[in-house]
């Protein structure tokens, strides 16, 4: 029997929890509206961003909303890697008037931006105050809050996480809880359409290292695993595709489909050493996270495959690239497919300066993701992973 | 891609919910009370049934109760296949005591009991009225429902349907709803360790067939499949040891795990003909479940293989079988398991009366499963196979 990493005979554990009804499919956004007269909501608080919105992506969501009948304010107040004060000031202005649903339009930034609100407008207080795992007490609140992607890549619509900037301590805090998940993700790859070719690598990618640390994840579980290994898989096949060519429908549902995959994975396997790092990199040096993320994954596999030679030899598998050398295969598959999207390889590209590394290599054991890595570095070993990569 | 037999192109759409929070581990019920003060519930009614309670398998559970400070009542006034007045009965018990919270402690029965009786109790009037699908109104109801699996087989500790048997028109009754599951399944396969040979495979047949219908079926998607399939491989891999050895921990964790993950994924993919005729099988000749499905599923797959070859060749592959003729060989293989576990193949052996046959084949069109199989059989085509399995 395969028992993933969590223990062997009667020490095999787990727990999974996916509680956000997931809808996937090519123009589904345009039933919005019929979705919330079903939850019984009629005044919605739709928050996105200013680029979603000049992208014209709320256009037919409003559309929508309005031929249903809903009242609905856009609030746009957001920023790229939210900090802890924008939630509280969205949630302020939720409470200001009678809305009984949120609806977030965007990528992972929107989407963590409501999911906060949403806790902070039911409980009250800071979303500071909700940092850490389980820590926001009571059941899960009255407001309902659906969820819809424009890009591919976070899994935010369907997970139990948070992540938001500390911009005075540059570091990134993130609320762990099952109250955090989304009521309803509805996926329409329609809305990716028109996604840049830079920001399809950069979230496809971040899809990618999803589905590849919570299978080397100590937190991974065979139900975890057959998610994880279908969304490494499923990118694989779409990610240079979109792309290469935007316009490739089949490719844009392959990436909206694979970040799910990847999202319902890693809700239950959790991430690693990755994750680890790039959270101290872009609490830094603003690295956007997609960017860091697939600076750093080609030499985090290396890194852990001697931990999970099997998983490595799957992954390696699963990319399609096999040799005598199974690790550095994963590993070069991966490198290889970073540069082939045209996504930065060296920290010196993305306005990195070599005097933080020291300190990033510091701050990466701060995230809680590290403790799930298979393989435990010790911060020299991270420090020089970052110069090798300068 | 694959895009399973949703659609293909931008056809491709599917849902996926799995509301309830799995907590998996040999010893885990021994943690019950601690769950429920967590939940802050304190007056809990416990459904099971008679032979779960003579097995002594709720003695270590009403411990952990009352270490844990909670009040309790076992009600075990169910019978097996229950019928739609236990669960009305069950919720005028249930109203009758300031009760709030309820634990699950058994096989299939005893679980959608409970299931119904939440149902009730939290919306009023009789079962029957919420039989279809999403026919229950308004929210969740505030009672958490805790299913403590005692067999693996059923999954019913994690899907949305209940099953009840209409006495009168001898017919299952399905109700299928969000709100039907439950908040936790605390899966402890210690719980199975003495479960008798030939409930551990008859329970073990439903667990593998659920996995091959929901495969097959025409609701299947990739997040169902890669569930599916390891839930394939899984029971594949322990129902033989279970059987022949019920001291064999590994294989009790395995058929736990294996049917666990089946019902995670026939509760987003559902089932097909096997169950459709099934339950017209049982509904009729009050044949066991498990024994029906166990009789039937071989000569399913051969049906289906027509309609799914890739899917049949895949099955065939996962139960380990392979030769050139691919559809006979899944189909030949499961027969082998079949009887190798020790399970009826006839319907003469288990008390079929030749004569219903006609009925049985006319009420399996009644089941709201029959529309996910992937290849429509005509009535006539459903008689001739129950004839020849006769």
């Amino acid at each position: 029997m395969n028992t993933g990493n969590r223990g062997e005979g009667t020490q095999f554990e787990f727990s999974f929890h996916l509680p956000t009804l997931i809808e996937f499919g090519w123009g589904k956004a345009a039933r919005l509206g019929e979705r919330l007269l079903q939850l019984g909501v009629s005044r919605i608080f739709l928050v996105s961003d200013k680029g979603v919105e000049s992208a014209g992506l709320l256009t037919g969501l409003a559309a929508a909303l309005r031929s249903s009948g809903m009242e609905y304010d856009i609030y746009t107040d957001i920023e790229p890697d939210p900090g802890l004060e924008t939630i509280n000031r969205g949630a302020e202005v939720f409470r200001s008037r009678p809305y009984d649903c949120i609806v977030a339009v965007g990528g992972g930034s929107s989407i963590d931006t409501a999911k906060g609100i949403r806790v902070v407008a039911a409980r009250g207080g800071s979303i500071r105050e909700y940092a850490g795992v389980n820590r926001i007490p009571g059941g899960p609140g009255s407001i309902p809050l659906i969820a819809v992607p424009t890009t591919s890549g976070t899994g935010s619509e369907v997970t139990i996480f948070g992540v938001y900037s500390d911009w005075q301590n540059n570091v990134k805090v993130t609320v762990t809880s099952e109250y955090m998940a989304p009521t309803i993700a509805l996926v329409d790859p329609e809305l990716t359409a028109r996604l840049p070719a830079k920001l399809t690598a950069a979230s496809g990618i971040d899809a990618l290292a999803h589905g590849i640390e919570t299978f080397f994840s100590l937190r991974s579980s065979p139900a975890s695993d057959a998610l994880a290994m279908e969304a490494i898989a499923v990118v694989n096949a779409n990610l240079r595709r979109a792309v290469e060519d935007g316009s490739d429908m089949e490719a844009r549902i392959g990436m909206s489909h694979g970040s799910l995959l990847a999202g319902m994975a890693f809700n239950n396997g959790f991430l690693g050493l990755a994750h680890a790092i790039g959270s101290a990199l872009s609490g830094h040096c603003h690295v956007p996270h997609g960017i860091a993320i697939g600076l750093l994954l080609p030499s985090i596999i290396e890194f852990n495959t001697p931990a999970c030679p099997a998983k490595a030899a799957k992954i390696a598998e699963l990319i399609g690239v096999l040799d005598d050398h199974i690790g550095q295969s994963a590993g070069a598959a991966v490198a290889k497919l970073v540069h082939g999207i045209g996504l930065p390889t060296r920290l010196r590209e993305v306005g990195v300066d070599q005097e933080k590394l020291p300190a990033i290599a510091k701050d990466a054991f701060k995230s809680g993701m590290m403790q799930f890595n298979p393989r435990m570095p010790t911060e020299e070993e991270v420090l020089e992973l970052l110069q090798r990569l300068f």
